[in-house]
């Protein structure tokens, strides 16, 4: 089913309004989430949004927040906050780290005790309209496993980061640390379809073709897959992105990081609150003047989209090009939501009286 | 062979001495250097000494550098290395983004007009001891395509990131932003011996196991390997890399970076200088108290080393460990040099009458 951008947008403004955020939250909530839908980015995005309706529901999400910084510097803050949603808390945090940076050329913003973000990249490309170099990422619920290890230690733990260009588009990555996104088996699992070896491993690390090896004990591998292919660059990287995100901010870190479905019992035992989020804001001119390095980047772009391609490959991307040209598409012919995300969006407009 | 580390620091300082190096510089570089030996990374220690000296020879390593800040806000720097050895040039930088963070919470140097670094944990580790966390990463010669790609555009592009803990040993990752470090494909190569598939790729764009696949047009995989295990994760990693070090400083990027080898000529229209690096501080207490985080990073280190372990692995490693444990050694037992890097230094040394 074809749902138009503004279709979308009103019924999730609404649902933010009827669990009690007030207009502006409602926006700034409803523009974040979308970002994955428009940009293609499908189980970020309107697929989540009855799980952020029962996190409400269990108390876990806040939808009247008091949203404040509890620590800084001249280039730092710390925010709390407050058990509200991420995609509210999130961009008030980029707002500060891109202040910051206004001020004394970069800016880093650390948050605890907040919950799912919605898309990494939606947060680092807040930046990019100051002619900024935006970074985002955030821990999550335990679902992989550090490389000779079969226990859930990390989340998916996404790095996103947005670098301004002047004629060409900016260069936007945004990943998750493991060797595949979450999303990405949840896909094969409503095909009842394998899964490459290499994603996950079962519950003795075994590598595995089962799509639906975590409900079974597995875990999803860190990027890399395993030891040979540097699985333990990405087990790296995931656990940077943990410190960085929850221990240096005061959130639930590592295995004690908060389950996203709201069935599923909080660890005991957590040494933080909520989720963590980290930002940074670079201003382009505290290194040298913006406009020369933006002609560079357009160089950087235009020269590695024309390296030579394998046999059977058209062209070399840059990181941001698929989002960009779905994102494109989208908002001309609609976001496709597949039929079992329309009965849940129904379900929740049903709680509230609320029409998709 | 083994040399005590003694041995190998006044030999390797006596070179950088005849080349010109002063004493202060001379004994950085000699440091810098020997990190890798003693860390048991022999591919980036005295393996290469060498290699800096007939840089020098063919006057693109500058014994006398002017180091210089050329742009600064207060919490960034871009810093001129002057042709020097990037073994000089990187603690200078890092040490300003560590007196910056002193001042405003963190400090953010990138560097152009320099050379091969090193290590790239060595620099990150010198916030350790105030209580801060490091990063470190710089660009290098062209050896890595790009996702579809078959030429080469990116180096191995390092990234660092130290973090202190309070009873614990500190975190320290390092690695390389591909499947494998190069390092690793020469002693397969040194050894006749085949790669594991993933490594690298044929000059069509074919995976193959011949370490010897670069000489022959091929090229180095990013690290996750092929698109369906995440390598457009690797690429855009390793080109965040170059951004960083290269288009933000001024330095040459991406395929036009200068090439370690001496005798390979350097690429034509170079947009930039030399090659570049970027080196981050982030003063803890910016985001919390030291002591508090230091502890809850003794928790984050002792739970990770007592993850569950996978049938057939004694335990969970925590970045730094591996190298540590190396470090203890090779202090006490000396570092084991092969015949054929004794033999290249011995030759070095009778070019200014140096004995090993």
């Amino acid at each position: 089913m074809l749902l138009s951008y503004n279709q979308l947008y009103k019924f999730t403004y609404n649902i933010f309004k009827a669990i009690g955020c007030s207009r502006d939250h409602a926006t700034i909530a409803t523009k974040a989430l979308l970002a994955a839908d428009i940009r293609g980015i499908d189980s970020h995005g309107v697929a989540r949004l009855s799980g952020y309706v029962r996190l409400w529901e269990a108390k876990r999400i806040n939808a009247t927040p008091k949203i404040k910084i509890i620590h800084e510097t001249l280039s730092t803050a710390t925010v709390d906050g407050d058990s509200g949603l991420g995609l509210v808390v999130a961009p008030f945090a980029m707002q500060i780290a891109i202040d910051k940076a206004r001020q004394v050329g970069t800016g880093w913003v650390c948050v605890c005790d907040s919950n799912h973000f919605g898309i990494a990249g939606y947060h680092a490309m807040m930046a990019l309209q100051y002619d900024m170099m935006g970074i985002a990422m955030t821990n999550a619920s335990a679902l992989v496993a550090p490389t000779f290890s079969v226990e859930r230690m990390l989340g998916t733990n996404p790095i996103a980061v947005a670098i301004p260009a002047n004629e060409q588009p900016p260069f936007v990555a945004d990943f998750a640390t493991t060797t595949a996104a979450n999303g990405k088996l949840e896909i094969l699992q409503r095909k009842n379809e394998d899964a490459p070896l290499g994603w996950v491993q079962d519950k003795n690390g075994n590598s595995s073709t089962n799509a639906n090896e975590l409900k079974q004990g597995g875990a999803l591998l860190p990027l890399g897959s395993d030891r040979e292919h540097g699985s333990h660059k990405g087990y790296a990287l995931g656990s940077i992105v943990d410190i960085f995100s929850a221990v240096l901010s005061g959130a639930s870190y590592g295995p004690w990081a908060p389950p996203f479905p709201a069935y599923v019992p909080m660890p005991q035992n957590m040494p933080g609150a909520g989720l963590g989020h980290f930002f940074g804001a670079m201003r382009i001119d505290a290194f040298r003047p913006a406009k020369e390095f933006k002609q560079h980047m357009d160089n950087w772009i235009t020269r590695f989209r024309n390296a030579k391609p394998a046999n059977g490959y058209e062209k070399v991307l840059i990181p941001g090009d698929p989002e960009r040209e779905m994102e494109a598409i989208r908002m001309k012919e609609g976001i496709p939501v597949i039929d079992v995300v329309i009965d849940d969006l129904k379900k929740v407009g049903e709680k509230f009286g609320i029409e998709l």
